[in-house]
């Protein structure tokens, strides 16, 4: 139940003081990847780094900036481009603490986003979430990943590269938002990958529903727990989004906002159906049992009411009593049977009128 | 399970730009049709569209045009009509998928309607959605059908040729209001049908509920899914609708705003109740089929009680020990069948004072 | 199941245009009848009214007038007085179609109210809705309802006969208001009606519950859901009243109206207690069946587990080998009854000991 | 099903003008008692009263004056009281209507609060609810009970008397607050009480859960939806109270006020608490009944399944075909029962690892 | 249940006027213990206090001061601080009465927090909350803990201690944030260690489900509602806080505050998907049993199927008629066998056929 302990991994910082940049997670990514873009419409530079402070001094750049850092477990780099960014401290410790809740705030100088990044692993049928951190400065985005498994912003480089595109015309606060918008897209695939799930399932409860039934019911339900924890705070981070007026966006980004928000409300209740969903299964599942139950005790039922009494029948010419009149009578034995098939008759007939069989 | 797909099926569009005009959807209709219609309270003309191009320029005709596209998969058509009426690319983008919420988006110059248009199918006692869309502008109307199977505007048509109707005399607003009305009027006939289903199932329930009851109920409560999911959002769209003061609705059609919200309202509570008396139904199946394992086990007890002890008395003087005093006793046979009544009175006597027969 | 149906019984209506006046509903009434009163402090005149158009020029009287119609298939007396009143297309639409949810609508000139009038039928246990709307103008009441059987209004017409009374010297918004709290006032007689099954009920579920408390409950909650639906509404509509300043309500009604407000609460309240107590009482039918069950499979292993052992030892001694030693011992026949009795008593006193008798 | 009729009993007002002044309830006082208190910081007066008219002239008196009015049968008295101080016909309808829910309201002279106060019997388990009206006048407080049976003001009478006391030196409206405090300081004492019955409940419900387990849950669940009735509506009442800026309330009472307000969400809290926890334990009790059928049905199916085969096995040797081969082997009885205790121990064994047993 | 006794205990205060200082709790705290730090940048002292009429000056002092008290028992104390101080006697009131809910009081001059200090005992499973009280005035803030068995503020005292730190130069306000922090992250110690009940609970119920199981549902769902008691007004009082705009917060804290208000919102949310998952327990532990009880009767019924009608051959050929035919015949017994060994084999086919086997 990794989404309950997720949460509560946090203990490592207890009795620190706030603002302690320490890295909280279950990541252990080995190595840190730092990559840098620089872009205009007419530019395009693209750098992996490894000497950090020869490098992020962007500020004075006339172009748009995006820094990318996968893996937190260093958290050196971290503090070293919040130290020359002049980033507060307490973003700097949300930023490595992957049990943050999505949100956003606004530093004035600078927005700030916590993110969640899904991804869906077809094998053990679960969701992984993985903590993205956006920053956006005037001219800059910082993205902080917390693992090194690559993200869901190959098609934003795509067309940071390809030129011509909208994207890199625009400035830092388009690319924030194109970074969101990959990520909620992501979610898409993501539920899409669980739909299939859900139809599986459907078969199996609507056809033979066994035990391991129940546990995939279990399963999805508690995977949709933690798909709605990652997704749900996100309405009101985009709504936030779009109500605040910082400069830092423009005008013309609003109403991709919008669009975005109209996304994330669409994430939302497809979640919220499935839940939906996912409640009425575990209701026809116990329905399904309850009607088994009552098939295998109709069975016994219906044999155990023919056969007792005519056992019972058959004890009573079987006792050795002395003086028993019928034994000696030709015809009784004939009459044993007819009353027997007469009685198997009978009832078969009143179980049929009862629709028991 | 339609519904969970629907709502994902968009994962094909990851990767791509905001406002990149691809169809997604799963209607897969051969041909798209155009139709033209121009009207004011003198005029009254219709044409169907093959030459796009050279047909729109439609703007500065002091007639009230409605243009209507069935069909979506050809996004080409679209695309010109945006470009000639500068539409946002974001809105083309959500014409042409299907998997839009219902809503409402004010562009200033123009007003944006995602509807969903509902048909009940009386053979797999199913819903489809269908999706509209409605541009609004000050002297057009356009509406964008995802399918080609008909729609529910025809007595929109039908009141516009008439002539010396309200419609012909009004403006655009109160054509686009006409066509939002007719998709909520069609949602009445609808829920009208589910009632029958409901009433059918209420029968069953009451009569004699089977395996296939269950189902049914799992059915209608997955079809009031989607049939809520199409119509929920309704709400806020209209409650906005009204709201809004833009120019582009003139004063008198709000009081037929108001009369739509009111609509709304009602359908919504109708699928509300319905969604109540589902999980009512659920309820009082479950106690059915308890009700029935408890007849059943009942049967089973009131045979097993009278005959076991019997049968282990009958099999007592079966044995062949020697010394069995009773055995040679003459009244000993009948005695054993005094016995047998006895109880068989007995325990029935018992389990009538229990209520059990 | 008529609730779904009222609510959707609308279909007949689509594809009309809005504001057709066409009666929808249940209401099968032959006759149409129409009272007209006036009155004021010093004056009170009735008359049953057969000429509608001679009869209506009352706007110009110094007295007030209340005109009453029972039954409405036959629209034209509507439609006649609306056009008189100038009574809006959309208004007379609603005051025909039974399907409306009870609202409140300030047209300036008159205010418009939908209430649902309840009667409890004792035989069947059930309660019937019928639509009365009101309209309320500077000196005139207009009601009209669906049905010709009789209404609540009885006790406001002795008042206005009697004189002297506060009703006769206070204009059309007291006399208005008068006809709202009569209908409230019914809702109390219907709950506490209501009231009365569910004690009977609730004997029969401490007491000895059949399948037919089941179908009780089963039918309690559609009732309720009927209830609920024709009273929920009330609140926001006396609400949207209290807060509407508009002249046609005097200063001195609107402490009447923060009373028929606590009415309304305190109805609501009941209907929702009642929910909520009809869902516990389902809750303790499903225990109730499954201590049953629990009681009578309780029974069936008691016998079983008692004698199934014992007839296998009667088996036993009853079996045809030749070499059987115990046969041939004098005391084996009384040790074999020693063994049986010690059998009983034993697993008597287990059964005991596991408190299961 | 006291509380539905509760609410309800109200019909026999049905037909009444607003403002009649009827007794509605179920308290049979036979003696109505009205006493009288007069006070300032230096002065203590306290009398019974018989004649109501040469009492009541306090209004001119430099004293505050608390009249309390026990049982409300004779209507008379407050009849006589509210038209001495003008009080609102509604009002002193309300006073003597025991169905009224708990309110407050503002008649700018006077303000006007109807509270409940519960009692817990504990013999019946059950609590009684007793209307307490009090009205606030500038320099008096009356108070109205249903009944006779005593109250819980106790308290606030012997700080009074005691003299040098906060209560003394402050005027009305404290009196007022300490009386409602005294109100909502009882139901700490009615929820202690249930927590003792839910102690009780809960160890039946760990231990060995009976039929009285189930009614008594139910009875509780019931007696809680009365406290919550009474209780609920307390918050808005204070909260309404506390936001109301009438001059009757001194600035230095709104601090108690917000005190007052902090207990009343604690005892809603707790109602809120134990409904969960209720709730819970009708789940438990479920999962109770199910665990003991299983222990049952479980019980019956070893000592069926291992007699059952072998009864068949001694019923095959106890045949009388001439031909049976075996009868005549010396070693096949031993054989017999030696095939007899393999399967006894076998399906022990195959039970155990089943973990039946 | 202490938690519902707890929130009752207050009971002991009926009676009592507002204001009166009373010891509501269970804490049997032998010993008081006082400790008083004074602190600034610069300076640091810590002393244990006994003679406390001696040492609390310290209003005038420059430094700020921290006076903390462990154990109510002894109320003069809260009295002599209170009346130095100046603090409002219901202040007092609830400091010492640990039945308060969490909560925000601004008294101008001083603001009052009253907080859950919880601890996990894994003995028993079980939390247990303490209640800390913390006034935050101009230059001091004072701690009152009702317990004497430590507290989370040790990580704060070596802080303090150590110099050099925000904590230091910072003043009062700061130093109160501190300790509502470290109360707060304990709820994440807290939440961590029932996450491993959680771990543990979910194995047993994928695994083998026993009685205790659904014991250990049942007191994990009372401790959630314990936990959610005592965190959830949490939510509302750093709201409150962050919204105050008293001078006593300095604009620098509010950023740490919004950071208090994500670890709340976090904590909240945690133990909402705790009972979530404790809810889902519920009902796959019930499914459980209902799996279990099927298997036990479908291995009944198979035995009982089989053997069943096979005895009553059996019993058949052991009758006593001097007329049965088959008995004479030679193959009679094998095709006794036969018969049986084929319906064994029938039977069996059958019941996998139906997949029971």
């Amino acid at each position: 139940m990794t989404i309950l302990k997720r949460g509560t991994r946090r203990s490592v910082k207890t009795g620190m003081p706030p603002g302690a940049v320490v890295y909280v997670g279950e990541h252990k990514a080995a190595s840190q990847r730092i990559s840098l873009i620089h872009f205009n419409a007419a530019d395009f530079r693209e750098q992996e780094i490894t000497d950090l402070p020869a490098s992020i001094p962007f500020l004075a750049d006339a172009t748009t900036t995006w820094l990318n850092v996968d893996s937190l477990q260093n958290t050196e780099t971290v503090t070293h481009i919040g130290n020359y960014l002049g980033l507060h401290p307490l973003l700097l410790e949300d930023l490595v603490n992957s049990a943050q809740r999505p949100k956003f705030e606004d530093y004035d100088a600078y927005l700030f986003f916590v993110l969640k990044m899904l991804t869906y692993d077809p094998d053990t049928h679960s969701v992984n979430a993985e903590q993205v951190s956006i920053v956006l400065g005037p001219n800059y985005v910082l993205s902080f990943q917390e693992g090194d498994t690559g993200d869901v912003f190959d098609s934003v480089r795509a067309r940071l590269k390809a030129g011509n595109t909208r994207i890199r015309s625009s400035g830092a606060d388009f690319l924030a938002y194109a970074l969101i918008d990959s990520i909620v897209d992501q979610y898409f695939v993501v539920l899409e990958q669980f739909g299939d799930d859900f139809e599986a399932l459907d078969e199996e409860l609507v056809g033979d529903p066994s035990k391991e039934t129940l546990n995939s019911i279990y399963q999805l339900k508690r995977q949709l727990i933690t798909v709605r924890r990652s997704i749900w705070p996100l309405r009101e981070v985009v709504n936030a989004l779009e109500r605040d007026n910082t400069p830092l966006l423009r005008e013309e980004v609003h109403v991709y906002l919008r669009d975005l928000y109209d996304h994330t409300i669409q994430v939302i209740e497809t979640v919220e159906t499935m839940r939906d969903v996912v409640g009425g299964m575990l209701d026809i599942y116990l329905s399904s049992v309850s009607n088994r139950t009552n098939d295998i005790v109709k069975f016994l039922t219906i044999f155990g009411s023919i056969f007792i009494p005519l056992t019972f029948l058959a004890g009573v010419y079987g006792m050795n009593f002395h003086y028993m009149p019928e034994l000696g009578i030709r015809w009784a034995y004939p009459a044993f049977w007819l009353i027997t098939i007469a009685t198997i008759v009978g009832l078969l007939y009143y179980f049929r009128r009862k629709r028991w069989i």
